[in-house]
């Protein structure tokens, strides 16, 4: 297929790698240019709309205001070109995925919300789990490009929105996962248990999973540098879920508390670590650090 | 080895079984004597004080009531005959493993703390997670029974108390789990995605772990009758840890939200209902139920 | 002195007739024009141009979003007619003062924040206490007009956004107030202490002021309807709250309480009630409603 | 009236000399016994049970283990000589108060609870609020005691253990105000705004209260030292809250925050400063102290 990839951080240069040696035809842009070089068998283009087009277009821009800077605000849906369908791939929020749904559907570009679990280790692996959610056509037509970048899509129904939620759900669980893993080693600790080997038990058997596996190494081991996934953008994803859980009318205590403490760990220094260091707050508050 | 066993819950005649099958000798007592009938080879015996004696005493008493009047007001560490070690295996408070250390070494009875991870399947399959602290050589005497209940033990050392905190570290690991899969459960369904969708994405890529499983189905289908571990029970062991961290200086903000939600639960009704009911408040309050 | 004012609600009317009264020539403008009539000695004027001119333009809109419409969107700062100084009144983001402030100055307007406490009465009786920052020229200038409307200026120095923050500061304590008479009532209810009895002795001894005498009131006789102040507007000012704190990297533990409060409030259907009714959530979560 | 007065405290010794003030023959015992030398005019004796009897005997004894102490274990209530009422003013659990009545009835003795609002300079002025519960014409028999110790008393019924929760709640309310101040300042001085000018302003005005003008002005102050109160008073005060809660199913979320605030100040190393300074912590988590 004929594809264009926006956005090429760390994750996005893994995935767009993957679409090239799976055989598909994929031009590159990325705002500073550099990284739009040396992904083999790629083509840098210059512009965000010599990208924006052919049978699809991704987009794994770093946040809000990105996509809607290059998308919206940078006219592409008004082009003469257009692609067949948008995949969204990046984190956003809800209620930018339900003001992107219909401007795409008036200008008619299919929108697919393709949001992924997985760091950057997992997208060089292709070995992303994907959350799909938009027209059943549309999915069906990038499935291939799916495959090239992820072990498994999963589908979430017609309204793509709906992905976006279910990213945040995940990544609510995750953040609360280290939060519950942090409080627990600092009670540990203050019982003269060391937080290693209560994880060490933890992680091997009833918590056996490769988030807390992953994320309870880190904290057993106090290694927040340098951050797979910063503690900003946590303190980010969590905004994201509190801002759609109130429009939802859902109350969320444990995302209160996540919100605090990574206020608490940004205001302590911490914002550029690795957003496992949330772990760090329970334990400054114990007098333990 | 002649042991004698003391509280036979549905945890406790589980775990007698399969000392018998491990070709020990079993003495079993429980406070209502019908429990102590039916452990095919164990000899039910009518008084405490017959069953805390030999090489070794296990107690799986229902609570720190129930141990305190059992042990310490029943007056056993006194009694004319005395077991060699007295391994403790349900779950108390860390404040009464504390107490109890000294008044065993003054009565010379080995004190070895011992409590368990697993639901009642696990205790049949003797397939429990064993967290041991105490004396090494009174460790070692008494491994063998261990291994007849359960999987592994994991040790943490002389003191006795250390693994009654990581007993309640685990635990509320575990229930912080239920109450996150609660709220983003709550969450993806006030977004129109049902939570038996996301849970099953979640708990079988990024928490493919036995709680994540074992809960998450029971929330997604709603199954909180009967119940494998009461509401009460829960709320019971989150005021434990509660307890414990408040003496050993650590804030524990997921754990008072805990708190709240099952004094929430059991004000609606639920606490005769599976802990895992727990999720539900998030829905409730939601105005989703 | 010659002043227009914008937004015409049932604070704005009470302040725009206050400074009638107090003998200043008033244009006033409301989106919808019903609202400008009826002012005695007041000019309703038909477009915000006509009203942002003179001496001083005051605005007293609904909120961030209609103070950017009126003012920036609608382009009044580049309109050939401008105010010598523009106070802002109405309860709005921080950061929204943060970036009217160098707009007005690059546009020759003197910006003064100066939001009120005070509900519609003391607005109608011109007893507002005002808590204004900016230009001390400035609110020299205008410091007549807001004599005419409360009974005292509070003043904390040059930045406007500075008042903004400490007005968000006051609903926050007013809010966790209400907050904290909703706790204490359901905890004196469930030991039967009926919570007006509670109240009376509080708001009249420790408590004798006028927030919790007010309040106190309508949360003893249950009196939420008709709303005062809504309780969509007290979850927004909340919103306000958390996102300047979040800025200023300031965990505010109650404050995510009284967000979740709102939200499950708004979920049971109170959105439209006075937020005193906010003091119902705890009753609610303890199953005496 | 001929009283007995336990526990000679700061509050209790200048409750016991307003007693003698008023003319009442008045028997003192404090455990320490220096304590009870020196209120002119009041008789020191050796024993409790030496106090413990007459029209009246007052308890003003430290915590519930005190009472329990003196009055259960130490047999008081099978003495031979025994008051004809016991009014109970000091702050106790709920649970205690439920325990205590009907053990005075048995031994024949009506129990009244009476705690009261106000520190050591309201108790010398004989300004106190008293908070009575439990039987009508033991209530009147004491009525003079009361009128000599305080400004007035607010009955609750004749269930002595509802004037125990009345109090709690109000301890409750108070410490929420000081958390609310300690947010409010956190997040004023975090936007350049002084936390002194910001509750200058709260503190005269819609806060404008014996309590917030009090603990306002220790915050501004940040005057801790000496305290008034400690923090593990309070702490433990809070304890009593959640305790009562829990069993009156009622759900306390600013009392779960208040808690995590006592345990991070104390392992901060301020538990023996005034309770105030829990308004600390919410600037220490913002990284301004």
């Amino acid at each position: 297929m004929d594809v264009g990839f926006l956005g090429l951080g760390r994750m996005g240069r893994a995935m767009a790698a993957n679409l090239v040696k799976a055989g598909h035809t994929v031009r590159v842009w990325n705002r500073s240019p550099e990284a739009a070089r040396g992904i083999d068998g790629a083509t840098p283009v210059a512009t965000p709309a010599e990208a924006f087009r052919g049978d699809a277009a991704i987009t794994m821009l770093a946040d809000d205001a990105a996509l809607r800077s290059v998308i919206v605000a940078g006219g592409l849906l008004d082009a003469p070109e257009r692609p067949a369908v948008h995949v969204s791939m990046s984190t956003i929020a809800v209620a930018l995925a339900q003001e992107l749904a219909p401007i795409h559907a008036r200008a008619g570009v299919a929108y697919v919300a393709a949001p992924v679990f997985g760091r950057p280790d997992a997208a060089a692996n292709a070995a992303l789990n994907i959350v799909a959610a938009g027209d059943d056509a549309a999915i069906a037509t990038v499935q291939p490009l799916l495959d090239a970048m992820g072990t498994k899509t999963w589908c979430f129904g017609p309204e793509p929105y709906r992905a976006n939620a279910v990213k945040l759900a995940g990544n609510f669980m995750l953040i609360s996962a280290i939060e519950a893993m942090g409080e627990a080693s600092a009670f540990a600790e203050g019982h003269g248990v060391p937080a290693a080997s209560l994880l060490d038990l933890l992680t091997n058997t009833l918590f056996a999973s490769p988030v807390y596996k992953g994320y309870g190494a880190l904290i057993a081991e106090r290694r927040y540098e340098p951050p797979g996934f910063s503690m900003r953008l946590g303190a980010k994803d969590i905004r994201l879920v509190l801002a759609a859980a109130e429009t939802a009318g859902v109350p969320m205590p444990f995302a209160g508390i996540l919100r605090d403490n990574f206020i608490d760990a940004i205001s302590h220094g911490d914002g550029d670590k690795d957003f496992a260091a949330l772990a760090t707050v329970a334990a400054r508050r114990s007098g333990q650090l």
